[in-house]
């Protein structure tokens, strides 16, 4: 019997959309205010799913104790309250969009779950636009 | 890497369940109240997904700006402050159900969407009720 | 020892917004699309708070059990699934704004409600436009 | 066409967590404070999704009020205001976790609703915690 | 210049609502299923305002991480996962109603926050029921 | 007969809290991570509340419409997308703190909104920290 369980929880971190190797005007254009050269910011809030076998002998599908725990690691530590352009280096060169915070989300979980355990991310950057990864 | 990434939008609509080709004692079985000669109404909340391959230059998966550009005028300029019944020409013959209109709003976005995404669409008639739509 | 104890419903119902002695020119330019002929709709959420002393005896303010029985009476079933401008007599002749349908809810209540009870009447029109009236 | 049509309820029960062939030790390890004797508690908000295709007389792809006719005999009359541990025959020996909550839910509904339908159920234990099982 | 500060936090408990002093039959009429011998159970939402003045030097009302201490040792370790009527010396012989629970929450808070703070506290035993209590 | 009339809009911003006639380590010791100087953000979501009396000839208190371009100019043009610290000249030398946000909010809609309306502003920094200020 196969179920997936979903734990929320969030961080609020400032971001900015550009690429160095374009000029303003470009950037304005497929950016637009999100280009703000002194960064804006969200309230992220995020949810993950683990899909797998339930555990006969607990009823527990995972330990939610132990998730809360990787994503308290692997998230929160790693992007609350920080400018996720400056302080997080996966993003020196890739611009960090809702999508691509997902993807990283992703492979930071990806490495630290049990292998036999499907991962999905669900990453809401504002309460009107979220995205949903799971790894394919 | 293909992501899904959502947007939400929101409209307010009246409607009536019926079929003129039955009498009212039929209409008031199947619908109920939802059969009131006057109409009633919703807030409908709509959540459309767009999956496909993320763009390595933007970091986009789609320009939500464009996709609230066609959600307004597909959905929004066609369905707001409107008579389901009475102002929609598609459901002049055809029950005004959430599952119907989750067709409609589907349909007409596919006509604008880029084929190469796959679209869901996710329609709230009420915060207890809704419905999922995804082409298939 | 005063506190409020708040209960939420909720009923769907359409309306129209106008005057019938102003010509569509002036009902446009002050409705705008709240005027469509045909009506719209919404999803109304209404917060009930009952402001009283405790009693004692069994640590309640007010048997919410019978609170819900009033709301169904006097809200549910008289505005849920209805046409408010065609449906609800009070509305014949005014209009059945989220200010005026707070009053006629609460106006309601009043009389049903014990006298020693302060009542406030929240309503949401849409979840982003609501209206608060205590009757002062 | 095959759509997905959800329909919200809740129930408010308690339960606790432990193994009666376990040690005080090792249930404190397994199941922290969720091991308290005494039980605790939570407002269990379940999402039941029927997948099928759509009546075209109708409109409908269930009858939403036949659902919540199911939906009260076989949850809310079940589980509502219930010790699960105590109240519920299938947790005599079998611990009431959100995973084997939402597996009985899934059974109990397969039985009474047509065949044809697919079911998913989704129950949320708390705002920040919640389980998908669909029967596979 | 006086400002209100809230904060949120949850606890989940079991309770059940009887007087020892009534038989069977009184104890249902008037607490109806919340009378169950086993217990239920809910999630409770709090939340705490703290009205003052801002400090000029800072910008805060009060210093946020100081409120989230208080809350966490005032209410979440003394009611989280807990029986209220059990695990709680207050409710030994006083019903565990959200209001009671409220005044209680309310006088902890009391004797911890500074004296020139006014205390608010908002209890929902369910979404749908919530009381507020500020102490006079 | 006097009502309030809430409306809600939002904005995304960046912001650091931290005064600069401090050294890094009070600045750490009272903002904690507020302090990062890369910035972080929020989505901040705002309800603005307007109580006055009710137009007689129309059902409204306002037009909300009028309430929405206000909103729109003083409050979503002025702040979104912005980083409070460098683009807001008002937080030259005033630390950002969701009060302090407030009340710049409650100082920029006095100056437009009739004198005879009372307002209120309920800021949201997070889904579990907001402030509410009334001008008093």
């Amino acid at each position: 019997m196969s179920l997936t369980v979903y734990r929320k929880t969030h961080f609020n971190a400032a971001h900015r959309l550009y690429r160095s190797d374009w000029d303003d005007k470009k950037n304005n254009e497929i950016f637009g205010k999100c280009n703000n050269p002194n960064y804006h910011g969200h309230n992220y809030e995020l949810e993950v799913g683990v899909t797998g076998e339930i555990n006969q002998e607990t009823g527990f599908l995972i330990d939610i104790e132990e998730l809360k725990k990787v994503l308290k690691e692997e998230v929160e530590d790693y992007l609350d309250h920080k400018n996720l352009n400056l302080d997080v280096p996966e993003f020196k060169d890739l611009n960090p969009t809702m999508e691509n915070i997902a993807i990283l989300i992703w492979n930071k979980l990806r490495k630290k779950l049990n292998k036999s355990y499907k991962i999905s991310v669900t990453l809401y950057e504002t309460p009107r636009n979220y995205v949903v990864y799971n790894g394919n």
